[in-house]
């Protein structure tokens, strides 16, 4: 499966290449039915993902598509846009389109490049195509000549309150907080290890959330403008939801809310994000999405030291409205560790009533999850605050991924899955009541390995 | 003297029509040398600023320069930005200057419009004018032929450590919660009311700090870029001091040191207002300047219930480092009341330990001063938190503009001078013990009027 190959790799040698993408919070989709646990890191021939030995080779021609990926290109899952680069020349930004028995369609997109400092990027090509009907595989060609390149993706099941769905999430695949925007430019540049996080992203939406590195403000350099690599390199369909920026966006898939939050773009109050997100939450529609998810970067419960309240300021301006619209869960990443909250809030403190300590079990609140891959392991595991929270369920110092597989509106089971001892068992799971259907306590595991 | 014509014009029936400079808070200069309190409302001979019943017409002639303002044009004083408009045709953006006895010289501006909506700007100069000695008297000349306007301002004293300068203080000079953006561009037109703040502005480099409104964000009509507006009319010299956005900056005024944040501009870790504050805070030298002053729009003590913990957000972030490096005094606006503080910190906070009482009389804290005029006064007298929490010094819902009179390195006298009630009484005064040089207790007014 993708994912499974995606996390793998996360640590082999070729983890410091993919910086940019290395700290995004990645929720990938894995596939449409449930996946059973414990997890099994091998490529399943249901899902049929290609895996070739050159899958980091620069794809052979001139002018060949590269770096291809996609994502959802709409609010509701019928659209996909497609996006790759070229180096050679601008090439074709057209994207041939079918499903199985069905004629061919074309669409046309657009190219742009971009320069930061010296780098200056390849034609980077989004071309969204429209139109598509649910739960269909869609093969596309991007690519002209003898440089076409084929690729396939499953469209989502039509949205409603009981599909099942499963999303895997993965979120920081490197650290290099030494490294310098200069760097990270030259590790985009189009080097043959750039094709790796293809494999997977070529064929599943990935939904994209911006991390701390992808700011890329270096004005040491001269580049001021925040984002800047990011904004043209990661097409979202931000404007569907009404949001002027692709920091800030919603979509629906299967049963699913999904919003994405910016930790590094403004949140205060009357800015942008927080219009869009206090008009956003009394849009949701349970009944029609019964799970609310959230993805953010800087995680608001973290009990390690190592950015230890970082995400403090944004959960000041936001909790509140986390808790009043009974959010199920939220994923982070940032902290290059494990971790998964209590149900717990902390919004009834007003400067003079003291009251600041979090409650936990509260049932009204989310759960906080922060999934960041990457970063040292050793560094990390005597870096937690001692003693353990109340806050914090259960944390641990370890690469991992997780698969969070949404069963009907009542139940959804998710699942961590460490990584790095070789073998994909889960860690730690957890039986998800929804919050708006069944907002009971939840269903903990009460065995970690 | 400008600004108490300013700060007396805030009670007319023109208010409404300075929504956008009206939400801004501003630190004018009055005078460079001392004021005496308490202050008389009456424009005083030694300053001669000209005041005509006329001074709210736009200029007579064709293509005329209008709502000229000037603000310090480089980090230390030497250099001004001179701002006008012009709406017949783009016209002339040369600024003709001298002092008294010198050759005249001339600096090249340029001028740009922008739409918003579907209001087009007038032509908007900008011209920055340098190499000035301090302490001077110069003209200046904008416009051409038949246009010409003359004006002159008081370039600031040398920059150092006992140089005596006061500082007038004004804050939110209107109040349109209701309005939308359309509404503020239309009043940005350029109507005869426009030319109010001509007057002093024109005179006195004023240092802007952006308010809410300023954002100017209005999706309902495809404005989605923040503070475009605010950009295009109000040049600052952020540049001078490392900041790669005109929200965030700094500037040496005498013997203070002046950090202009944004409220409304991302100040997340990582972002750029967060690692410019970070390398700025170091940098300021209280033995060059003594007095470090914040200005900053939303207010991180308020016990108001208008716009309640609105600041907590931006307080988290950054509330540790203004402690640890001494600021003396943070001015803000946005609450259409008044609220001096007394020296408070809350930064013991950790989550778990329950520590998040303000600590009142920290001493290395600084007093947090809110200054906004404007707005309903019935609406706001009642509408304080209850009873009065012990950071808060002093508050009165009333208009008000304010001084801030640095006498050397350890003393500045403050004096806040309530307007509504027919004459310019101080209401709430402070002797300010400089942080570094003298950080005992202050002492503050006992009696209040």
């Amino acid at each position: 499966m993708g994912v499974v190959s995606l996390a793998s790799a996360c640590t082999s040698s070729r983890v410091a290449s993919f910086v940019v993408l290395g700290l995004v919070l990645n929720l990938a989709v894995v596939c449409n039915g449930g996946i059973t646990s414990p997890f099994v890191r091998k490529a399943e021939k249901t899902v049929d993902m290609p895996y070739e030995s050159d899958a980091f080779q620069v794809p052979h021609g001139y002018n060949a598509p590269q770096q291809v990926h996609i994502t959802q290109g709409d609010h509701k899952g019928k659209a996909m846009i497609v996006s790759w680069v070229t180096v050679d020349e601008k090439g074709s930004s057209k994207v041939l389109f079918w499903s199985e028995g069905q004629k061919k369609r074309m669409a046309e997109g657009k190219a742009k490049t971009y320069t930061y400092h010296d780098y200056t990027s390849g034609y980077i090509h989004h071309c969204t195509i429209r139109n598509l009907e649910y739960n269909t595989k869609y093969y596309y060609v991007v690519g002209i000549g003898h440089t076409e390149r084929l690729f396939w993706f499953v469209t989502p099941p039509e949205v409603g309150p009981d599909v099942p769905y499963t999303f895997g999430l993965m979120g920081d695949l490197g650290q290099t907080f030494d490294s310098n925007s200069t760097l990270t430019h030259y590790e985009e540049n189009p080097l043959k290890d750039k094709q790796f996080i293809e494999r997977s992203a070529a064929y599943q939406p990935w939904i994209w959330t911006s991390g701390n590195h992808e700011i890329d403000y270096a004005p040491e350099i001269g580049e001021y403008k925040p984002f800047k690599p990011y904004a043209h390199r990661y097409n979202v369909p931000h404007k569907a939801s009404g949001s002027p920026a692709p920091f800030f966006y919603s979509i629906k898939r299967a049963s699913a809310y999904i919003i994405v939050l910016s930790s590094y773009t403004a949140y205060g109050k009357y800015t942008p994000q927080y219009q869009w997100l206090e008009q956003e939450l009394p849009k949701v529609n349970r009944s029609e999405t019964p799970w609310l998810i959230v993805l953010l970067h800087s995680p608001w419960y973290n009990s390690y030291n190592y950015h230890y309240m970082e995400g403090e300021s944004m959960r000041v301006m936001f909790e509140s409205w986390f808790v009043q619209h009974k959010v199920d869960v939220v994923f982070a990443g940032h902290v290059h560790a494990y971790e998964r909250s209590e149900r717990v809030s902390n919004i009834a403190y007003n400067i003079e009533n003291g009251k600041c300590s979090p409650v936990v079990k509260d049932q009204s609140a989310p759960v906080y999850i922060t999934i960041g891959d990457g970063g040292n392991i050793e560094g990390l595991a005597t870096n937690m605050t001692k003693p353990q929270p109340a806050y914090s369920s259960f944390r641990e110092a370890s690469f991992g991924h997780a698969t969070f597989d949404i069963k009907n509106r009542t139940h959804a089971y998710y699942g961590w899955h460490r990584n790095q001892d070789g073998y994909a068992a889960t860690a730690d799971s957890m039986w998800f009541f929804n919050r708006y259907y069944h907002s009971h306590g939840d269903s903990t595991s009460d065995q970690h390995y």
